[in-house]
């Protein structure tokens, strides 16, 4: 990770995001969340930049933190659910918002092997459930975020 | 782009993708495909690397080639179509070939706000449609890759 990118301070959540997820780490001007949903080990991957809506969009430096972000999501997953896949999407129609989501995907999942976006139903954790998923997670992003996670 | 990448010669395009899209060019190792549903102005980003499957497993001069293809493609769309919002997929649950989906849309296509994954029926172009379609983004995307598009 680049260590000179920093939150903008003028950066808040969108409030749908809020509602959906909960924190997990903030690092590098990147905050890393869970969406609250029993179904899926997911992440959200979000630059701290106010006014950002679309990775194409973004400063450069801003587009390599973002994407080193969501390796180390990526490999922070496969570590704890060897899923079957990771699904990537950076999509926004309903948040512009830019988040990017990282998702452990197996074939006996809820969706398999359609999409998680307008899967039926989030069915939010039970709280020590969400606790455990929100510790492991954030252990493991903090331990490949510490190595250069760009090679 | 880095023009020191070159496709593997044990590359070849999986047949799920070669049935769904058709060629539009092939660049400093990525090959951009158009994929055929007259709904949506939909691009494939493919890393012409035998074996490759998932974004965060592939080398870091990939990786960072298949960014910047992600980039040119999202900003070719954005001049032609102008639309809301461009939707970016890394996904592979029914084709493990890694492929990135990039896709414009708009409030009133046919999937907004969902995602077109899933979503409904591919609808074939009209063969001059389909052509005038790929000659546009062709020459969308060689203006932009001749430029410096990590900027």
């Amino acid at each position: 990770m680049n260590p000179s990118i920093h939150p903008d301070a003028e950066w808040r959540l969108h409030p749908r995001l809020t509602a959906d997820s909960v924190p997990i780490l903030n690092r590098d001007g990147i905050q890393y969340r869970l969406i609250d949903d029993h179904r899926f080990p997911w992440l959200l991957v979000v630059p701290m930049l106010a006014g950002a809506e679309q990775l194409h969009d973004l400063p450069s430096a801003w587009r390599d933190q973002s994407m080193r972000a969501l390796q180390a999501a990526s490999r922070t997953l496969e570590a704890l659910y060897v899923p079957h896949r990771i699904n990537i999407g950076a999509i926004g129609n309903l948040v512009p918002q830019l988040h990017l989501h990282c998702v452990a995907r197996f074939h006996d999942d809820a969706a398999w092997p359609g999409v998680v976006w307008g899967a039926g139903t989030r069915t939010p954790m039970a709280p020590l459930t969400r606790l455990a998923r929100v510790q492991a997670i954030g252990a493991g992003l903090v331990e490949r975020l510490a190595t250069n996670s760009t090679s």
